[in-house]
């Protein structure tokens, strides 16, 4: 089999971290196999064997330690002080210079279309995390101002989220000045993360545990909406015991609301189906000119569904309102005119408590407790899933994003708002609108200072069906029943973690309960890392002699290694064949647990006279194994010099007896 | 390249899972190739991308799952009325049919040896563990009797250890009805986890965190004996503290202590280095007879030397004793006669404890804490490490020592011993006496037994001082520094956990401590998954079309596939090659998050117009990524079939222009 290599060309080779950023050596491959004294064939009887002697691991090894850390070095120096870090850090002198009308336009429609969302859903999500309505316009306009400099996702709404809302009642206890207080922490947290890099921590999340986490919200939430829309009073720590009050109260339900409320959830499921409904032929271009009109009047008005269903619930408000009052429950008195900027509280009066008991800075951030890691991480991670779901496969800068979403928190908690994230369902609305640049932030932020300045006194007869009705209409879709069926097929066992952080998550504390799924699935790669595959077969060299081969699939780590060790005395000793051969063609990493284990076997071998080589050790895995072994420890690296160790060793199958 | 497999000889495959037993599935080569599939070259221009053909992955999936099921409870069924199950778990009935005079006369000597040991062992190791010296003896013979029936290793000496007896301190705290609950308890997990087949989960115990554990152990009962040498009072709850204790009641120190402590650590010190000395020609078959006799005299007395030392001081004592006592701290009375056979307390009377306070079975088991869990495992631990340390590679089976350990545990509670397990030391002792079998143990309890019934009275005048050194002298030697150097060489960041290891375990309970370690182990291995090496190179197709080959290392799962995904569009779209081939050759594992992202990297590769191909994709693999694909998923096998795909797909590098 031949591999033509093309005899000079550049190479990249990568550096592991943790962070995305690499190092790159560019070399030749001549130089390549001169240096690392690693055998290639470039003849047309060549094996494919060394196909990996560009292996980052094998170079990196031959730079002295001080080189390498002089060059990451002046890497490091060379770079601060390049353009490019300022690109990165503060996205917006990426795409500002290059502004153009057509862009101007796109985040114009765009942003309208978003604020009208954001209005009604900063409302509803207020509730959803205890606090009055005005707090969810507080959190919706100056975070979209600060994200437009530092976001680097044009597709990204910054603003209150039905998921941080959850989590934000959850650390907060509808307390108002710990939402507050909250929203400054997250910010300090998320922005540190950022500075250090930690972004990477998402990826211990799955796609699985995201499923099982985002459905067990979406879960949670409707069930607290549902009592809004039957207008009865339900209260339980859990999601059953919310239900079984619900089902015991279910007779004080007020016929008002709940007929209004579910009148508004058909009205909103019935437009959203509009939103992907067209007129005239399937083909764009082949529509009339009409056709066009009336589409696109459609799409606006069903993505405007939201604020539409609220204008005219609170018109009907006002209409139907007597001297009791309305016949519905409404959100009531909302104070107008912007927040005022100022510090947020460190600490809350003995008036303002439930208790009557003063509270201490110290007091109030214990009692958010781990929400404090868990709503920045889960912010990101709804971020994240914006960015990467409308970016179309850009790599997304998951430092950068906290840097943003943390300072944009930061900013909030100054004017009174509590944590916010870039939220999904108006990120989808964002880009269906064809945003074009995180300056779109703009319209939809200024749109909700207009409203608190001008609108809240009629949006005291929104009736809370309603705002119940928008949030339900929203999260039922989140409930990811669709993303059992692809998962059934591709790996059954992949439903474990996502149905334990589903069901955690609705017994458990939501925090404690992704934490639950997250550490179900890193059994599974304990598992992996446990239980290397190792296949064996009995074949020949070309000389004729019988040896056995045995193939462990992956690393050699500790958890793994008695198990090898076990298998391969085993193996060994049923073959009965003296010769046995270790193709470590896929190990690619190995510890010193690795190396003691290597060590006795070697140790074994010698013991009962049988002869155990390496092929094809990799030379970085060598250099651990070698450093410790007593014995003698023989790896090669083609078919054809087993034959020369046999001979080496004056080996004669039939003379050779195994003392076992 | 060529490679001769067998025309049909038997293989042998390998299933997965937590347990080392196997089902072994042969087969011949020919039927192999038929049945899956997989394409194989016997010719002399095969190729040896499939050497791994007989990997049991891809076998298993073609066996239908309930036949599947089915082989497994026949073979489970078969198995579980074989003698091979018998001789498994009554590893008794092996060895002894075949008992003959060798092993009976190797056996004598080694038990008597190791009694000799075991009894001021037993003593010192009573006080380590908070308890009188009477409980260390109860605790070191009826265990001894249940280990012949059990034990599967033949050195192990079945009794108190130091390490347990400071977890059993630790768990507690000194009350002898605890201490002997716990050994009841600890029985009890032992033998649910052996039965339950979890004795793999000391595989997650390296060995730079077992080192550091031992280390930071030995070191704190070095710590608690310091102060019997000088006869003063520490109290402490951390090391630190008992040192500061130490340096400021030094002044008390009592000279007759002190004197007598140093001078026995330093006799036993001198007698240890007798143990290798030999006098005489280096081999030992030129030696004279009476050479040898000597060596013999020399080797028995310094192995002994603990006992010789106690019954020197003990002789001492009784002559130096005048009205006022003796002029050094005994051990003072011991009960003369073997304890009752009685349940273990499961409840303390007030006037049992410290605080006059009653204690019932809950309080007291819940005053144990993790200790029920971490005894287990770490006795567990030390057991396997005799059997490792001298079992010449035969394979250890984990769950029938902790059957076997567990069983002596729950024995030991009934007459008021403490928990116990082979303790290294005594190992050692065994081993280098020429044990044969585990009958040993029956000399060593009888020993025991005897000194209970006849030498207590004696045993009164043995002074605290010379125990405690007897104590140093042993675990001195457990300090293992010696471990760094091959660690630093082999591979420094292995440094780490065992360093942390280390720390923790000195400064918070020994139980946290080792959890800190694996903790931090564990990051390594998430840390491997999460950041595969990825090497790429620019080749070229026979045809002459270049290609962009990128390789990563190791499996696809969730910590790495956004990096991976990364890594690929950033290559692919800085290479400029209209042509990118994955080569999976050693992805042997991929999860449901890691097909989610095969699938958006097909889309980005589709909307972009660059092509992406996977090379060599195992089958199994390859399911888990088609089944949720909506693109083209296109993987070949050999080399020249890329230009045929691509001759396919009409591919004109100079007509392709990338839509980036």
């Amino acid at each position: 089999m031949t591999m033509k290599l093309p005899p000079a060309s550049d190479h990249v080779y990568f550096n592991d971290g943790f962070k995305c950023s690499s190092i790159s050596i560019t070399t030749n491959l001549n130089e390549l196999n001169g240096d690392n004294g690693v055998i290639s064939s470039n003849d047309s009887q060549g094996s494919n064997e060394f196909i990996l002697t560009e292996d980052g691991r094998k170079i990196i090894p031959n730079i002295k330690t001080l080189d390498y850390a002089k060059l990451w070095l002046q890497d490091r120096k060379r770079r601060t002080f390049k353009r490019k870090i300022l690109q990165k850090r503060l996205p917006i002198t990426q795409w500002l210079p290059k502004y153009n009308f057509d862009d101007a336009v796109g985040d114009l429609v765009a942003g309208i279309t978003v604020g009208l969302t954001v209005i009604p859903q900063a409302l509803a999500y207020a509730g959803i995390a205890g606090l009055p309505a005005a707090y969810g316009l507080y959190g919706s306009f100056l975070g979209c101002f600060v994200y437009i400099f530092l976001g680097s996702c044009k597709d990204v709404p910054f603003g209150p989220s039905a998921i941080v809302a959850l989590l934000t009642f959850q650390a907060a206890q509808g307390s108002w000045q710990k939402s507050v207080l909250l929203s400054l922490l997250c910010g300090i947290v998320e922005l540190t993360m950022g500075i250090f890099g930690l972004g990477f921590l998402i990826n211990f999340v799955s796609g699985p545990v995201s499923s099982g986490f985002t459905s067990a919200v979406s879960l949670i939430i409707l069930t607290s909406q549902i009592k809004n829309i039957l207008g009865i009073t339900a209260r339980g720590a859990t999601f059953v015991e919310i239900w079984t009050q619900i089902f015991n109260n279910i007779g004080e339900a007020r016929s008002a609301d709940t007929i209004l409320g579910i009148t508004c959830i058909v009205i909103l499921l019935i437009m959203r189906f509009f939103t992907s409904f067209r007129i005239g032929p399937e083909e764009p271009l082949l529509r009339s000119r009409t056709q066009n009109v009336i589409n696109k009047i459609i799409w606006v008005v069903s993505t405007s569904r939201n604020a539409i269903l609220v204008i005219g619930c609170c018109i009907m408000g006002m209409i139907l309102r007597d001297d009791e009052g309305t016949p519905f429950k409404v959100i009531g008195y909302i104070p107008q005119g912007l927040p005022s900027f100022a510090l947020p509280p460190i600490h809350i009066n003995g008036n303002d408590t439930f208790t009557g008991k003063e509270e201490t800075f110290v007091e109030m951030v214990k009692s958010m407790g781990s929400g404090l890691i868990v709503i920045p991480l889960i912010s990101l991670m709804e971020n994240i899933a914006i960015c990467k779901a409308f970016g179309n496969g850009k790599p997304v800068d998951a430092s950068q994003e906290l840097i943003a979403i943390g300072t944009a928190n930061i900013a909030n908690a100054f004017v009174q708002g509590f944590p916010g994230t870039g939220a999904l369902s108006r990120g989808a609305v964002n880009h269906a609108s064809g945003v074009r640049t995180p300056l779109s932030n703009i319209y939809s932020g200024s749109l909700v200072i207009i409203s608190l300045i001008f609108l809240t006194p009629y949006f005291y007869y929104i009736p809370k069906a309603t705002l119940a009705a928008i949030i339900i209409a929203a999260v039922v879709f989140m409930v990811e029943v669709k993303v059992i069926k692809p998962m059934w097929r591709a790996k059954k066992t992949d439903l474990l973690p996502g149905l334990s952080t589903f069901l955690a998550c609705l017994i458990l504390p939501l925090e404690i309960g992704i934490l639950v799924g997250v550490g179900v699935n890193i059994l599974f790669i304990l598992y992996h890392a446990a239980r290397p595959k190792i296949s064996t077969e009995i074949l020949s060299t070309s000389a004729g002699h019988e040896y056995l081969m045995i193939t462990p699939d992956r690393c050699l780590m500790f958890p793994s290694v008695d198990y090898v060790r076990n298998l391969v005395t085993k193996q060994s000793l049923r073959s009965n064949v003296p010769v046995v051969v270790i193709d470590a063609s896929h190990i690619f990493g190995a510890d010193f647990t690795a190396a003691k284990v290597i060590e006795s076997l070697l140790k074994d071998f010698a013991t009962r006279r049988q002869l155990l080589f390496f092929y094809n050790l990799k030379p970085s895995i060598c250099s651990i194994f070698e450093s410790i072994s007593a014995e003698e420890f023989v790896v090669y690296y083609q078919e054809q010099q087993l034959d020369e160790l046999l001979k080496e060793r004056n080996y004669n199958p039939a003379n050779s007896n195994l003392q076992v």
